[in-house]
């Protein structure tokens, strides 16, 4: 049977107060339309079409490529007429599934059980029963059917005292719908096309309105407001690190965890209070993060310690740490950045498009730019890479078991050859052969009984 | 009709166990005491009257200059004594708003309120409803008249049960009160004289005695000790963090964010988890900052990235950023740092009372202060400004386009000129012509063959 | 009367998906039998005995030393028989207080309780009323004693009504219990050998069954599961930050605060949000704490303030810091680092295994190991001791009031008499002498209109 799938997306979400349309907001660092089709991928639909309207522009630019077909509606006169545009695009025969852009949490799960209620044949509302449905539409039921939806302010006292509420969510059959929305009017206060009009149009048929009832109240939370954006942010980042904590993650503050990406862990790994992951992360078995890290698009071996105030940033190249490596604090390791087994990069160090072998070493204040950095290098305090001329980009490559003195410059293109030491102060501008030492810098002079500058008034 | 405003503001606070008197602690930045003359500012009262006693220099030192008269009251002898210590200073006629100094967020609109239904004539206790009233003085009616404030301990079980109580808080006729405090005795077990005994006066004068009804907790909490500071500056910093997302501003988590001060924000702005803003601040439209930064007395141009771990405090001299300018992660900005749009500061890096223009940058572990930087400009990554001889402070001024190579020393005061290049690892102690190239650092020599120092037992 | 202690750590804790040993996950920093054992350790038993099974090796290992004696249970057939394996360990007579490895937080006022309720006579129960009891052990009593315990799945429609449940906390009389353990049988579904059918025997002998009921569900909360440890670790640290604060610490948020060891607070401290501590770490009077610290073994001086993003760890050596220092932000203090008064280090700093006398500074990007500063020195922005040959470490000895340039490189050994200067961007191999200035880098040179690189495509 086939199936299409619906997704609301025009709306403007004047209380978010921004330029950007309110689908495009981001939970968890991706769009909330993203969540909304991500979630029902599984359910191969023959159609997915997203009706578009404020900003449409920006929306179908950021959405497009996920294999969906993208339905104007200009102007926004309603869900009834929303769904009205997309008539011509519905794959015929079977179930339509209509999903709101801004409710980015609907699960797999219950949006196949409204397929699977709908059947091609059933009109299937999702319900959820609220303990204080104040101003929400209340479910009027006769036995297993669906009767009507009464909004808050027409409900009655009794009707007022019904907790079963809809959630902006159904199933229909496709034939039916179509001919149902070609039906509504828009005779009201707001003279909007309302497709919950429609429920009573199946009742009148006699097609079966069911309400299927979700506990789950998450999945069901709109986004309306930067404040409801926050507090689902809050709920969904939960609901993450408990799923990680099942996994055997061990997380010291679940409340303050991040993840916008995947993070894929192995056993026994750690992590500190107040981090942020990003992207695709994969951390090995007994890794440990510390407190206050921030680590985007990168693998960690095996046994690496991520010390606090860590900043791994691998952006589109990636950046990847050896096993038993040691990190920070307040390392900052950008794109590219490729450590073997082993490797200790200290505080105030940066590593940037770099390959560093087993073993090496950074432990102070230092660039490592462009470089390729043998096994046991002992890279010193306050050594810069000069990677780059002003106009262009060159590489340093320093062989193994070489030693960089402290505050030395590589001017790049250089290649230091195994074994090689070089002074502390130098600025190495030219090759530098195995073995060899290379010392540039001035010779040290003298002035006894200097007197110092006076503190001028 | 006149009125006064009297903040009771003399208690030790023997469970904050500080040195600091009670009502200088800081909420949000500020003190206690503070908070309620701002809060009741608009009021315009004829007179302002601070009652001091513990810790008064102090709380006289730290607040003087707001416009109020401080009235000693020492020793402390209960409520109504320190009122007593009012009488002569209170403007004649109209009413007398009577606050705690320790009950910080009282509303503006709460106390106009309770001023209005005074209206010179009528006695008005500010009441609230707890589900647990246990050890709070209970407001006993008849109809709208209250009858009295029963303490917890001396009343009959079925007065327990009521659940409005007294806040501490009210508005009296200022004649009346004169009087009624005058008629005050402290015949009861602790010796005080008691303000809410002047209900009962009130009651037997005929004069009318009102409960005006809080449903805000918040406005009505009071600051005893360490922990219920910290709980209440949980609570407004949720409330200011709600007021700045309904504003349209994006908190990743409003339950790690702190403002201590003013937070102005143009149109898009993005904040992420556990910012701390104080001060005056102000983020231009799009502004984004990351995770963990901690932002003072600073401007922020539109579209500026602050990213993640960056440390801006312009104290007084205040510090900006330019539109579109990126800075961090690990950057730190400090007084007097004026950078121009597209202006780049990268990991490790501090600036200092310095003007960068637009589109320089210095992007690895630097320092520039007290320095002039034009356009475009390259500062080297390592490159220090020498700005202090150890005895007086000196200027560098960098043209445009100019590009400073690696670890180099500036010694100020020093002129580069435009277009001039400084080779890496150079210290200059001379002015540099425009378009020169300068170097100042030894001839790389080499040792073949050299015998490292060998590990000592 | 002799008293034994017998705590249950044989078990898997398959939940955890660990290779550690449940018992020896941590919280706060420390062990969860580590807590059980410490929270017992005054009520001075004869015999403290812990039962080990999974992962046996690793405990006792961990654990050695606490003057415990470990018993094997060997392989694992339920709570009675762990009980069975410790018969020939337990002291004669008096009593036996049944304790679980996993349930850190049991307080000694209770166990006290059990251990005097118990008095060699009874069978204690420690109890606890759960609103939703589902799932647990339910007590059924007659009067004041206890009949018997029924577990959820066998206990009748009245019975699942009863809210008291049993926490898997007894004591018993030492020589009834030796009796009942050898008569239990595994005739149950598990095939298991239960502690808890010990309860009909003394029911059958008349010996009497108590239950005492605890108030503070944490205090048997037990740990099964990542997300267990979490939320056990949260409210732990909230009772240790009640605690503080209570003593007069103040905090700024509570829930955002991390205690793993011993925090000794003089009067008058503040600590901003999501600091860290671990070890021990001692602040002085007036000490504040800025927003995201990390500090570990470590003993901050009176009046001294720690700025933002400062990481101390003393580790084993420990780290001091002394009266009115100001430290950080970004600032990193590294083992066997003992800042006088007044000491000043700035950003991007590390200081290890260094001595600064009073006064001396380090404000800008740099490196002191294995040093020793005279009061009052200024240590230059991007110098550097070269304390580390590639083979063995060397002090560097820096006299009072010795001014030391940006961007110099210190290499050790070398001594810096008393007042010297160096010049900026100094490699210094040699001593100076007091009063001298020490000058090592090349002349100035200039190229005039230079010609820079230019781009390649």
């Amino acid at each position: 049977m086939s199936l299409n799938i619906v997704v609301m997306a025009a709306g403007k979400g004047t209380r978010m107060k921004s330029s950007l349309p309110k689908v495009l907001h981001k939970l968890a660092g991706r769009a909330l339309l993203r969540h909304v089709l991500a979630n029902t991928a599984s359910l191969q639909a023959d159609a997915r079409i997203v009706i578009t309207g404020h900003g449409a522009d920006q929306v179908e630019a950021a959405i497009g490529g996920e294999g969906v077909r993208f339905v104007r509606q200009e102007p926004q006169l309603g869900t009834g007429h929303a769904i009205q545009q997309t008539v011509p695009a519905l794959t015929a025969g079977g179930s339509t599934l209509i999903l709101s852009g801004d409710t980015p949490l609907i699960s797999t799960a219950t949006t196949r059980a409204l397929v699977e209620a709908c059947g091609g044949e059933r009109l299937v509302l999702l319900t959820i029963e609220y303990a204080d449905p104040t101003g929400y539409g209340r479910i009027v039921r006769d036995g297993d059917q669906v009767k009507a939806i009464v909004e808050h302010k027409d409900a009655s006292d009794e009707q007022r005292r019904i907790r079963e509420c809809y959630t902006g969510i159904m199933a229909a059959p496709t034939e039916a719908l179509k001919r149902w929305v070609g039906q509504l009017d828009n005779k009201n206060a707001q003279g909007e096309y309302y497709l919950t009009d429609i429920v009573a149009m199946a009742v009148a048929e006699g097609v079966p309105v069911v309400g299927v009832k979700t506990a789950d109240e998450t999945e069901v939370l709109g986004v309306n407001s930067p404040s409801q954006l926050a507090h689902l942010e809050r709920r969904f980042q939960l609901v993450q690190a408990e799923a990680l904590m099942t996994a055997g993650v061990r997380l010291a503050d679940p409340s303050r965890f991040d993840l916008r990406g995947t993070l894929t862990c192995g056993k026994d790994v750690e992590i500190d209070v107040n981090c942020v992951f990003e992207g695709e992360v994969t951390l090995g078995d007994g890794v440990r993060i510390g407190a206050n890290c921030v680590i985007r698009n990168a693998t960690i071996g095996a046994g690496a310690r991520i010390h606090e105030f860590t900043h791994i940033d691998g952006e589109a190249a990636g950046a990847s740490v050896g096993e038993g490596a040691l990190i920070g604090p307040f390392a900052r390791l950008r794109p590219g950045a490729r450590l073997g087994a082993e490797v200790h990069i200290g505080n105030f160090v940066e590593v940037k498009n770099s390959t560093l072998a087993k073993g090496a070493k950074a432990n102070h204040l230092a660039y490592l730019g462009d470089a390729t950095v043998g096994e046991r290098v002992n890279y010193g305090a306050g050594s810069i890479t000069a990677n780059y001329d002003g106009a262009n980009k060159h590489r340093t490559t320093i062989g193994a078991d070489v030693h960089v003195g402290s505050n030395c410059v590589l001017v790049a293109p250089v290649t230091l050859g195994d074994g090689a030491t070089i002074g502390g102060g130098s600025t190495i501008t030219k090759d530098v052969d195995p073995g060899a030492l290379a010392v540039a810098r001035g010779r040290q002079t003298v002035i006894s009984g200097w007197s110092r500058p006076k503190k001028v008034k």
